[in-house]
């Protein structure tokens, strides 16, 4: 059986900042956790830069991770259970954490890159971490070309929306922590056209032609898209109500809309 | 202000009781929590038996709630926040509970009742409360006639189900805790179509034209229709893939084939 170099207290200890967002920010890099998004990373084009896995807990479930090191040269360490709690945020965890540099795409250059026929995905104050995931997950899915998460929305590398993006948050480029009245006008300089969501009286979602460069921004859990980004939308649509909900959930408006989008756009 | 009875510790204790699983099923009733939910059943059709409020944190957010008594006669008590938590299943109440009874569907009359064109949501062995809830609150949005939970499902009387349904649960007929193979079979009895939702491979959905009779069956968060289920299956539906996620969340591929099936339905 394989062993790994105990990590030192003291890396141990600037991990271990990484689980409070200023740390992250300040730092530029964030932790992985589980088997699942650590494996997900590897297999990306982000830059893992190191491994710690609990000497007890991480051999026994997921032995097959020791051929690692080996492949990537991605440094691997171990330590006690006690230490690695420092770094889990679960409860019960998996027994691998990565730590992760952030990938930083520049505003000037996103906007150029991108193809004729666009979809964003734009999130504006959405709070809910398990939210922000599966938004992610299911933009992942249904391939738009990026997701732009403002700098009042529940912050991109939390643990628990990185868990609910499910691995998404490494397949397409997500620029994260940015003001979006100023995004969203660039957008409109880039001849993206701004599509907000409404509850009701925005155009029928079914009956709706998406412009070819299109900005959905999805709103706030409670307050729905704010004032401000209002006044930059271009059209507004609305997923028609058969019954007695007061509301849908973002997440699945969103997974609705794309749906729809992707029917015209391909 | 307004002083209601102190509620004794015999009733407390059989209340609290409400908390387990156990308890709810043997007894036909169930905890309610928050002023959104207690709202939302009161103006249903379902019975409070009764409403105890945190005699500390209740009267100060929402004293609105102090004319339920005269208007619709369910006693209303009080107790200390000590006895409250007993009954809560949040970290921060909103200090108020309702007792409510269960509505009982005959499964017999059931079929009967439902309106010849129908559309009807299986959920097959979903673990998620946020999963469960938040299919329910969307089967709600698109008026499905009537979702069945399985009996290895999460209890529909959970509190975090009922909290992520936002009150779905008293608006439309849901049938939980059944053997969904019965369930399914009686359904085709019924004209019913059972169509399963598959990851790929089945008919792709915006093409697909729902029958008149439909029951949309949902898997489970990892392993999908469980095999005994897809022998029952007409059709299965599959949501087209563009990107590199894995899955959708089970609950967003629920709102993507509802809005689906109402377009063709309406």
């Amino acid at each position: 059986m394989k062993t790994y170099k105990n990590i030192s207290q003291s890396l141990l200890k600037s991990y271990s900042k990484l689980k409070q967002k200023k740390y992250r920010q300040s730092e530029r890099r964030f932790l992985v956790e589980g088997v699942h998004l650590v494996e997900e990373v590897l297999n990306s084009d982000w830059e893992v830069e190191a491994i710690i896995i609990n000497s007890k807990g991480f051999v026994k479930e997921v032995g097959q991770f020791g051929n690692w090191e080996a492949g990537n040269g991605v440094p691997m360490y171990e330590c006690s259970e006690k230490d690695f709690n420092k770094l889990s945020d679960t409860v019960t965890s998996q027994g691998i954490v990565a730590v992760v540099k952030m990938k930083e795409y520049s505003a000037q250059n996103f906007w150029e890159q991108l193809p004729k026929h666009s979809i964003l995905v734009a999130l504006d104050e959405i709070t809910d971490p398990g939210n922000v995931g599966t938004i992610l997950r299911t933009c992942d899915w249904f391939d738009v070309d990026a997701a732009i998460v403002s700098d009042n929305s529940v912050d991109l590398f939390n643990p628990k929306v990185l868990r609910a993006t499910m691995g998404a948050v490494f397949h397409f480029p997500i620029l994260a922590d940015l003001n979006l009245v100023s995004m969203l006008s660039h957008g409109k300089e880039h001849q993206f056209k701004i599509i907000t969501t409404v509850l009701d009286s925005g155009n029928a979602l079914n009956q709706f032609s998406f412009p070819d460069r299109s900005i959905i921004v999805l709103g706030n859990e409670a307050r729905g898209v704010s004032e401000s980004i209002k006044n930059l939308s271009d059209a507004s649509i609305t997923i028609p109500k058969y019954g007695k909900a007061e509301s849908l959930n973002v997440a699945i408006s969103c997974g609705i809309i794309l749906n729809a989008a992707r029917i015209v756009h391909h």
